[in-house]
């Protein structure tokens, strides 16, 4: 029999490659749940209900999932890390957890962050790398981790938390940095940046949503980084880009000033997750980018017709 | 003007001595938030609400208080260190620190634990000693301070977080220990209790309130130890109550297990407490058993009649 499966956020930048490489996986059944109607996906039974307000519990009593892959949270580009929005989160998604378990699920899949990590440290190891988050997203995912972990440990679930890095792909919000170049180059607008000394570690998100899918269905248990365990330098994602879009001449570098505490090198450790998980990315940052780029050359052609 | 205080819990164990004690304050005016009628209370406007359920909003936006003094959490003796319904309580926490925050309120005092602490350092001082929670209760109130804490910082609140240790007095749940000891004894009943080899902090209720009402008009921050300072062996708790109700005859040491994983040693360092708020204890134990053993004689015989 098929393990069920219930996606939360599967609408989102990461959720549906999430929902896809789940559908792709032969031993689960994948449901999802979504504020907004979800395009029809192969393999995923689709259902409506708004974290924030609905009780889940009938919805739950019904699907009665085995496994909770919970992506959902507040991801409004810049507003959200200092958000109040991230503590109505914080109640939904310990809420979500509660009601999960009532209706006898014994597996749960959180996403956290790279902003719960000590950014002076660099390279971020699970279990090794001080925890220290600087801004209010960052204490409200790590309040939620610390709350679900010890849940798990009390009702006898296992549970899992994946901390996103910086990822990139196919209909990322265009104010973001990969997104808003490849759409403003290919559109034929300047692009600034900033001087992109900084070095960040850049994963397409078919990548993350592999390795989700796989810490779903493993019976791992504690924290898992998500990059792609190269640290970039923001400079050379920015040149590479305008590359591919065949506009190096619009890139505008320095234009935008970098953020105040902006760490020198931000970089997962990724040997956990090849370890445990047997997993590392299909992508590499030229192939990725490249993917992405064509990705935007396409929406903004369907968009003129 | 007075200013506007919101207290919820105010019903509780601790939250009816506090009502008091803030309502003794004369600059400020206090409001109580209960699920169940409140006694009425010279000086204290009651209103009716539940936390877990209902929206605070329409509430919240009539009285408009400045300060919030929030004490109401899942309490049931034993059953709280680890019951799934402190996830409730994170929720209905955090929730209502942004709707309070949204009212256009200013500061929250807000409670916690003992349990907080890493219990292997024994002498516990805020800001010094690791917080190390093992128990569910005790993770999830220190990721409701953790949240608050970030909540505060960004939306220009000050914040608060009293740290109880073990309270006893009047009202006190006939589960806890003195209130067993005492009810037990004067009714002439045996009352086992354990070895106690261990020490432990014990502060008469009414002390905590008065000291939980200073730190709600004060402009202090952080965390706020509610103890009395003083280690004392919890047999001496034990052989103390047992004198005064009169009966030493009827105690039984050693008959009830020391829960494993009880620390020899636990107490607060009141050294905070007392240079930023200008508060010492009114009672020491002697008093504060004496008081309590008394309130208790009083109770059994009004329920005989």
């Amino acid at each position: 029999m098929k393990r069920r499966v219930l996606l939360t956020g599967a609408s989102g930048f990461v959720g549906l490659p999430t929902a896809r490489a789940l559908a792709a996986l032969p031993e689960i059944e994948v449901h999802s749940l979504c504020r907004s109607a979800l395009p029809p996906l192969a393999g995923v039974v689709p259902h409506r209900g708004d974290l924030l307000s609905d009780s889940l519990r009938p919805l739950l009593d019904t699907i009665r999932p085995k496994i909770l892959v919970h992506l959902a949270w507040y991801a409004e580009p810049g507003a959200f890390w200092n958000s109040p929005r991230n503590l109505d989160w914080v109640a939904a998604s310990v809420r979500l957890f509660r009601a999960f378990a009532d209706s006898g699920g014994r597996r749960i899949v959180s996403v956290g962050t790279c902003a719960e990590y000590d950014w002076s440290d660099g390279v971020c190891r699970e279990g090794v790398t001080p925890l220290r988050p600087a801004t209010l997203y960052g204490v409200c995912k790590n309040a939620t981790r610390e709350v679900l972990e010890a849940f798990g440990r009390e009702e006898g679930l296992t549970t899992a938390w994946a901390r996103l890095f910086h990822l990139y792909g196919p209909r990322e919000d265009v104010r973001r940095l990969v997104a808003s170049l490849a759409s403003a180059l290919l559109a034929g607008r300047e692009a600034p940046c900033s001087s992109g000394e900084q070095a960040r570690d850049f994963l397409h998100v078919e990548d993350a949503a592999t390795l989700l899918a796989r810490l779903a269905i493993s019976d791992a248990t504690g924290a898992f980084n998500v990059g792609s365990g190269q640290a970039v330098p923001v400079r050379q994602v920015c040149e590479t880009v305008a590359r591919l879009a065949g506009r190096p001449d619009l890139l505008r570098a320095g234009k935008v000033a970098t953020r105040s505490g902006e760490p020198a090198l931000l970089v997962a450790d990724m040997t956990r997750a090849r370890r445990e998980l047997a997993w590392s990315p299909d992508f590499d940052l030229e192939t990725g980018l490249a993917l992405t780029v064509a990705w935007w050359h396409d929406f903004l052609a369907s968009q003129e017709r």
